[in-house]
């Protein structure tokens, strides 16, 4: 019932809302989303995470035993300027390269899988000890595990072939202006 | 703490379970998306309801104390032939129509939102005693709800602006079918 990855996630999400006050990776997208939602730039969420319910008092509303589960997709999907926008995003603190073993296969797979309908799909990596959080396109990212053996991505890849987001004031992590330069040219809409 | 309308719809589908063994518009629309995700037709999720944490054994991976939240978009979105989709689904037991107190505000806000993005976005209802289901546009949804001081919606509306979602072997609640006509033209692609 207790999936490792997930619950090495959750004690990780715990540590880091004490030690960095909420400034970690999730936090800053979940706050460009809300600022992209209050200027009707894109409507993009997180999705929660998934939890089986095992004992549950209806009366109460209260779940008194539930578990985490696995996501069956990624963590973040919605619109931006006509176009389904799909991604996952993870922290690192190693400071040369992005182990693999941190998305899951079929998390992959479902970046590659939305990509084929059309979808603006991608990954974002900080590299914590680096300061350095990258944009990295799933074409990118799957053309690096089909030509490579190896299970991490080295920073030089990132620094190659993806896009540096750079720390702004606000949103602090502007990623739309990425995506904006990447697929339509440059031009705000 | 406890959301009444959240409540009442996790009552309701626990009692739907039971009596209609899953046979219920959720449990149609999870196949469906699994048919077009087998079939890489579709990529259409349904969200996990979002829960409020607030006692985890982080060790044992398990949620002792947490409480269901109110979601603070729709139920469903994901990708099809380019485009982005969205909608919620609800089922209602009237005869004669369906109230809009079923769906939150900031849902419907949301849906509009999503739709001047450029999303395909709508409503499926299912009228449970009649046995028809129906697929409305956020658009004639929006459009109710400005020219109408009702506060639900009758049948006929449905009827005369709605699309049947007729019942068939495999997947039995076929909307992208219905997309297909209404916004590609009747072209599968």
């Amino acid at each position: 019932m207790i999936n490792k990855n997930v619950l090495s996630r959750f004690n990780q999400k715990n540590k880091t809302s004490f030690a960095n006050r909420g400034m970690g990776l999730e936090n800053d997208i979940n706050l460009a989303n809300e600022y992209y939602k209050i200027n009707d730039i894109a409507y993009i969420y997180k999705k929660p995470t998934p939890i089986k319910l095992v004992n549950v008092d209806y009366k109460l509303g209260k779940i008194k035993e539930a578990y985490f589960q696995t996501p069956s997709t990624t963590d973040y999907n919605g619109i931006y300027n006509g176009k389904y926008v799909d991604f996952e995003a993870k922290e690192t603190n190693s400071k040369t390269s992005f182990s693999l073993s941190n998305i899951h296969k079929h998390q992959i797979d479902h970046l590659v899988n939305v990509l084929n309908k059309g979808a603006i799909s991608f990954i974002i990596v900080r590299f914590n000890k680096l300061n350095e959080t990258y944009f990295l396109s799933t074409d990118d990212l799957e053309r690096f595990i089909k030509n490579n053996k190896r299970k991490s991505i080295p920073i030089d890849f990132f620094r190659s072939y993806g896009t540096m987001i750079k720390i702004k004031y606000s949103p602090r992590i502007d990623y739309i202006e990425v995506i904006d330069k990447l697929y339509f040219g440059g031009n705000k809409s």
